[in-house]
């Protein structure tokens, strides 16, 4: 398998392998029906000593991966929130294994980073991020491919945590304080961790969404308590149930107070390259940065994590250790993206967002947007008609969030049953004491008669753990 | 392209493109001649409306991005380290890609996490590591896919920092201060700032590699300072020079003194399947944590960087977060790796590993490894017998570092003209005050005629500055 006869044939034989993955889908459980250590029965305990030939390694997928796999992509997959998964994108890929560069500097591989710059004005354009956000315009705005929402979170805050040491040297980390939501995602929690300064979380109001004033009155607590608070992340879409911070009444506090605005809106940025959702996002002027995730909702295979900076000068002076063996003679006039993220080295990702909204188009992009927000609007409804359930807030974008009428451990009951029944898949949350179900519509594969099956198995469930125990 | 039918056509003409590439990239300069700002006559500022064809698509490879790259599998492509391309690899990824699950938890995929513990393992056997590191045996050792070097020494000192702060809470992290060579990684100085602690860096001896000694006055030093020593990072095969570090002295220091000691050896570890190079890594035993790239060299294609503990409770405890949308009913009873590193999600990475191991199987690894020490070798004697040349040191590994006798002001000039008559490229180092060149054998296609080829260049370029201007 070294010569490139051989993967001409495994190549074409992997596609249409994956090809017809993808066409049969439906017919594979959604769930797998492993235990913990299922793999170790199937695979030999060390690494060959010879060379194995691509076939047999091929009838392993199917023998030892597949019964194993949780399937994303399955129109009855309605857990989480969506990854992206499309035939675009997976063509881009090969092409960035080929070419394999580590676009660590401009000149590691000008491409690389020259099409990221492109294709991150692109996707800036088609949500009307304001000006200061791209290379194109005056300034020092701009953006990068990260990996992770995670990882993006985590830079904002030590690209803030940088910007307040550099102008005071003698703040310690153990009296900056950021602030989030107490609805963020567990990785912004996480982020303030890593970064060894204190995360605050705040509560929002009735709608789940951090206000304002709740966010004035903490920075001044702090700063009584001799805290630097230094440090906000906005959430647009929480994970739980997708509701949004009010980044109108949070970014001017921010601004005039002194303390970055990082946006936190990995699922729901993708909508809005639709007009009709791009209001969620008035407010982004007043960010520091913003991050969304393409490899969520917008077609673009995992990973491909879109992040903008107003000063992308920040960053760099949070992250930049500049040895001989990395300079090149054209330093200074461009990014060396190195810089803005955590690695160093770093995959031709921005092939794959380039693939995607050339050949969707933007048309494409927004029309996927919308069928999957109207399927949830079909499942809401249902929620909303039957007596038996109740929505636990209004259905938002791809989400719709509801609960049996009834205890906590009845719904904990019957997303447990629905999940061992298997034909569709969903996961829970808890917002404020109350155990609701999520159901997020994430396969591209999904249809409308799927969101009736998922709901007559959902009914089906119900009555399964109504029904009296013999 | 939303239909399958035409994915197969045009993932078949990416295999194609990708194999035709390889099959010809002699024939392409190994290095770009664009300036900044290139692409941007060659594309639109704006993403299109409606989708275009893909074929459309594939042209603008050609035109748009080849213009753009720095070859890094190119023959003659003898700068940085080498970063892996192969075709079980590429393949691989097609799979990953369709598949497309994120992997943060078993449930999320149950192979995704166990394919990644037994080649992990596999891995584990072919590099002869202790015990103390293999899910297979008993503790809690195990192996993990990070995405790059930097992001795996981020995590140990993260780890080691928490290890710290768990058992005595009132340490300050301005008082923390962790160790490493002078000649290490510039990502491991980063690794210490981002973490918000001291990076101590400390000098090695005459052979570049940091001692027991060095280390032990250091820890003392610093404690009668006050302040808490709490980690090493060791380098086996450092970036300027290939050097390494004395880890049986260290390790031993670092056990006594309660030290985390993590091992770097991004570049050399894939060399330690090999039994000949294996000694080089006598003295892991005593690691906390211990890293390298097989995406740098054995040929499993960008990100693959493995990273094993000793004691996986550790990292777990540093990065552990848990919301209960993630939460599943065999929580504890096997590895959700989200805990184990920075990002949430996580692509299938242990799928090009497998395939990689199994289809070169560890013969043809060891194969490729020797094939490639054996080029440096031959380029390291035509230095030794040229009276103009000088080694800066032996020839280590895949790495040669020399210089022209002379100023380093001849040196820089002899690779400035190097790199831009583009024949091959290579990178600068500087050690010591001494500027010197690096010649790294990286690409899989490289044979002795290219070392012929490459020592010739050189030469001429040598010729070309010396020679009296008009």
């Amino acid at each position: 398998m070294t010569s490139s006869d051989e993967f001409r044939e495994f190549g074409k034989a992997m596609i249409d392998y994956v090809a017809d993955y993808l066409d049969n889908i439906r017919d594979r459980p959604v769930l797998p029906d492993v235990k913990p250590g299922y793999i170790r029965d199937l695979v030999p305990s060390e690494a060959p000593e010879q060379g194995e030939s691509w076939k047999k390694v091929m009838e392993d997928v199917e023998k030892v991966v597949m019964p194993g796999i949780t399937h994303w992509h399955h129109p009855q997959f309605h857990a989480y929130f969506p990854t992206a998964n499309s035939y675009p994108a997976i063509v881009a890929d090969i092409l960035s294994g080929a070419i394999a560069c580590i676009g660590f500097s401009w000149i590691a591989s000008p491409a690389c980073t020259e099409l990221e710059m492109v294709t991150m004005d692109w996707l800036a354009n088609a949500l009307n991020l304001p000006d200061q956000f791209m290379f194109s315009k005056s300034g020092h705005g701009g953006g990068v491919i990260q990996g992770t929402a995670s990882e993006a979170t985590l830079v904002a805050i030590l690209s803030a945590r940088a910007d307040v040491t550099k102008r005071n040297p003698e703040v310690k980390l153990e009296d900056m304080v950021a602030y989030c939501s107490a609805q963020a995602h567990s990785s912004v929690e996480r982020a303030g961790m890593l970064a060894g300064i204190k995360m605050r979380l705040l509560e929002p109001d009735q709608d789940f969404s951090l206000r304002g004033e709740t966010l004035r009155k903490a920075i001044q607590e702090d700063r009584e308590k001799g805290l630097v608070p230094f440090c906000v992340v906005g959430t647009l879409g929480t994970t739980n149930s997708c509701s949004f911070d009010n980044i109108q009444e949070l970014g001017p506090i921010c601004n005039q107070e002194g303390l970055w605005f990082h946006i936190d809106a990995a699922y729901s940025g993708s909508a809005f390259i639709c007009p009709e959702f791009r209001p969620l996002l008035d407010g982004v002027e007043y960010a520091d940065s913003f991050n969304f995730n393409p490899h969520k909702w917008m077609l673009v295979n995992f990973d491909c994590s879109t992040m903008w900076f107003n000063d992308s000068r920040k960053v760099v002076d949070a992250f930049n250790v500049d040895p001989l063996y990395l300079k090149h003679n054209y330093q200074g006039q461009i990014p060396d993206y190195r810089h803005w993220h955590i690695p160093l080295g770093r995959r031709f990702r921005s092939l794959k967002l380039w693939f995607v909204m050339r050949i969707y188009g933007l048309e494409g992009l927004r029309k996927h947007i919308r069928e999957q927000v109207d399927l949830a609007k079909q499942f809401g409804e249902y929620v909303r008609k039957d007596e038996r359930f109740e929505l636990a807030m209004e259905p938002s974008l791809g989400l719709v969030c509801f609960r049996a009428k009834g205890s906590n451990e009845m719904n904990e009951k019957l997303n447990k049953s629905v999940n061992e029944e298997a034909r569709i898949h969903i996961t829970p949350a808890k917002i404020r004491e109350s155990y609701i179900l999520r159901f997020a519509v994430c396969s591209r594969f999904t249809v409308a008669s799927d969101i009736d099956l998922a709901w007559k198995e959902i009914n089906r469930n119900l009555d399964l753990i109504s029904a009296p125990t013999e």
